[in-house]
């Protein structure tokens, strides 16, 4: 009987993994830049439980959700630092406008007809692009984000949420007051929730007084929450800022006390030499959106330069509205080329730098640092599986070089968040999208002219 | 009886198509932007023979080759004016690199291992990409370019070549005469060809002499081909060409008497207002190649000015070594983006601007104005369906501003050129993928470190 308990044995001396990925290249993006190839990687319990050479994966774990990834590429997931999920509603209905042709006539009236409801299923629509584009986690700002954290829950994605902040009446909570206190429910209500996180999010510097910048900065101590705020993002609000405090927007938080660690700064287009130096001093989180600042006509982040200085500086789309997508690959692959031309100099910001901006820089931006962002043991298991075995991706010669220059959204094959496994072979497991395509249809009739 | 012949009555009043398409958005892209939806395209000997509203175009054509496209956009294919299509064997191999360090230390070594069997598979790649991400013909210039003709031609692909031609002895043909001689051979051998029509390709004014160029042009007149040459690339080849010549490229070019409305001239990004007046007076065309003048830092083409002076501008993507994809849909989103940011001005390149260029701007530019580039009757059935029902692409107010900054190249779902399915339902029709992956791994490894 020797022969038939062999196996057995075998298998006894193997430990149990959640996920099994196998026969891949494995991209670690850890501190040294590690990759197996063939690799593999074992998930237990939502984390790394272990990422190496293929073969020794192999041996010591077993699984019955067993993944052969020959030909892919397994990497960590993108994390879209900035975006307005439930924009996804408005994609397409009005660009190449002047900004505030674009806003008081179309966007704003188009908002008027929104809900929690529409919220819901605009954000659930935008976690089904984004997983199928390789994204496992975001950070948003929006109305209603009660909704945005419920649908991102329910599509499995972690995200950092924070209901949008400003001095007028919101339709999500009415007065300023209800906004703080929304806020802090949030909180009450995700607190140690393994996907969701809260965020307090004025929504910028001239739709927030200086009273109410710092109130949410009080609530953002004492909570231990990141507070995030749109920046600098033309010159136009630099001489707005000047014109109402006398000082340009990054000093004005600076003399409010906002600028810190945990403050998060999206946008920064337009920005001197001091700015730069005093985010960098204050270690401020920079999240940069090339191609929303490109559409809006914001013009180029001096993002090198940031980067010179030592500032963590993320990625992200935007909203919808501005980009036209929440394609991170796009975002990656833009970010890398435009740069270079900005400083007519090739060498400024290369594809493995644009692809860390997209996930371990993502990761400390958002307060996750050690948590997610890489595939290392420990880490929470939030990866993603791109498939090469497609002409624009054949031959290889630096998988780092294809990711940001020639994939596409639609070349990512699987997706982990949590250690859950939300597509398997571009099959979405968490959403339904006939459901969702239904409800966004019926809100882009009412808003008249979609289908 | 009576019931039984019914069918066979309606059927036998109706013509007979080759390819019928219906219950689609069909943009025509014609003078007059006409649109039909629900519309439909009957396709027949190669042509488009009618395009309208689906059910006037269902009940006056039958087909054995009917496709539903509902949920989806028909349009013109998209043309590729600026291509080195067999570079794909080089894509990823070096990035990031100073100009002169990426040529002389990596791009040159490795095109030493060329030779005209590794172009015509390179070539095969690069038409598997094309297809599969909605390009239906370009125009390129590289070495053993009777290889490139072929390879187009078994891929199905429209496409205007010219072997590349310079000072020096070429892999390909030994001496210039020999180089000269080839490009008439290759006139003669594709004279007629309803795919394949042939280019004369001095490739820029630093590799050249007037004397060369000159020869080109009067070749050019005499077998009324189009002459295609890269001009003003980034300002040091502005520099040099007036240190070599006393003058600026396209002043360069205007005395040797080169400009006219036969030129096509590949990138042209260091241009001042002379240089643009003398393109535009000549009806020079312009091919702009917006992520490889990012990604080399050439810099960032005057493309509005060149529009408002009149000049025809095409889109191209350059080769995958310096791109590094040959995706017209990301170079269209690129485009229309690009320009934005570098004039702060949201309305200086429209969607509807990008997309045209990428369709009958790009005919024009070939020679090819009348033939292709519009979906109307008479003209060449080069068209391609774009499969609207996914997330990123749902709900729909304005299909081309989907086209240009949402959808992606994995989003084309049908391809048609000349009047043959090239594609269909994401299956190439006219390539095997296998075979073609089998050589491009075998060149990479023989020039090292690629798989």
């Amino acid at each position: 009987m020797r022969e038939a308990d062999r196996p057995q044995k075998n298998r006894a001396r193997k430990e149990k993994a959640d996920i099994l990925f196998l026969n891949g290249i494995v991209l670690t993006l850890d501190s040294a830049s590690n990759t197996f190839n063939p690799g593999g990687i074992a998930i237990r319990r939502g984390k790394i439980e272990s990422a190496g050479p293929s073969d020794e994966i192999q041996s010591a774990f077993e699984s019955s959700e067993t993944l052969d990834i020959s030909g892919c590429v397994a990497l960590p997931g993108l994390i879209n630092a900035h975006t307005h999920a439930a924009m996804t509603l408005f994609r397409g209905l009005a660009d190449d406008l002047p900004l505030m042709d674009w806003l008081q006539g179309h966007i704003f009236p188009a908002e008027k007809n929104l809900n929690e409801e529409w919220v819901y299923w605009g954000t659930m629509l935008a976690c089904a692009e984004m997983i199928l584009s390789g994204t496992t986690a975001f950070c948003d700002m929006y109305l209603f984000e009660h909704k945005v954290a419920e649908a991102a829950k329910r599509a499995g994605m972690r995200a950092l949420v924070g209901e949008v902040l400003y001095d007028f009446p919101s339709p999500a909570y009415g007065e300023i007051e209800n906004g703080l206190r929304h806020t802090e429910l949030l909180i009450d209500r995700w607190l140690g929730d393994p996907l969701v996180s809260i965020a307090i999010e004025p929504h910028a510097l001239y739709t927030c007084s200086p009273d109410l910048l710092k109130k949410c900065h009080e609530i953002s101590v004492r909570r231990e929450a990141p507070l995030v705020v749109h920046l600098s993002e033309n010159e136009a609000e630099v001489e707005q800022t000047l014109s109402m405090y006398g000082r340009r927007p990054v000093a004005h938080l600076e003399a409010l006390g906002l600028l810190g660690p945990r403050l998060v700064a999206d946008h920064c287009v337009a920005l001197n030499e001091t700015d730069i130096g005093m985010l960098a001093r204050n270690q401020v989180k920079v999240v940069h959106n090339p191609e929303s600042n490109m559409k809006l006509a914001s013009g180029i982040a001096p993002v090198p330069r940031l980067l010179e200085s030592g500032v963590t500086v993320a990625l992200g789309t935007d909203g919808c509205a501005s980009n036209n997508n929440l394609d991170m690959f796009g975002e990656m692959n833009t970010c890398a080329k435009l740069h270079k031309a900005a400083a007519l100099d090739p060498t400024v910001l290369s594809a493995e730098t644009a692809l860390k901006m997209a996930t371990g820089s993502g990761a400390r931006a958002l307060g996750w640092e050690g948590l997610t962002g890489q595939i290392t043991p420990g880490m929470l298991a939030d990866l993603i599986v791109v498939d090469f075995r497609k002409p624009h991706l054949t031959p290889v010669y630096n998988p780092v070089s294809h990711l940001v220059y020639a994939a596409g959204a639609a070349d990512v094959r699987h997706s982990v968040i949590g250690g859950r496994l939300v597509m398997k072979d571009r099959t979405l497991l968490t959403l339904d999208l006939e459901e969702i395509f239904g409800h966004v249809r019926e809100f882009a009739k009412k808003t008249g002219a979609g289908s």
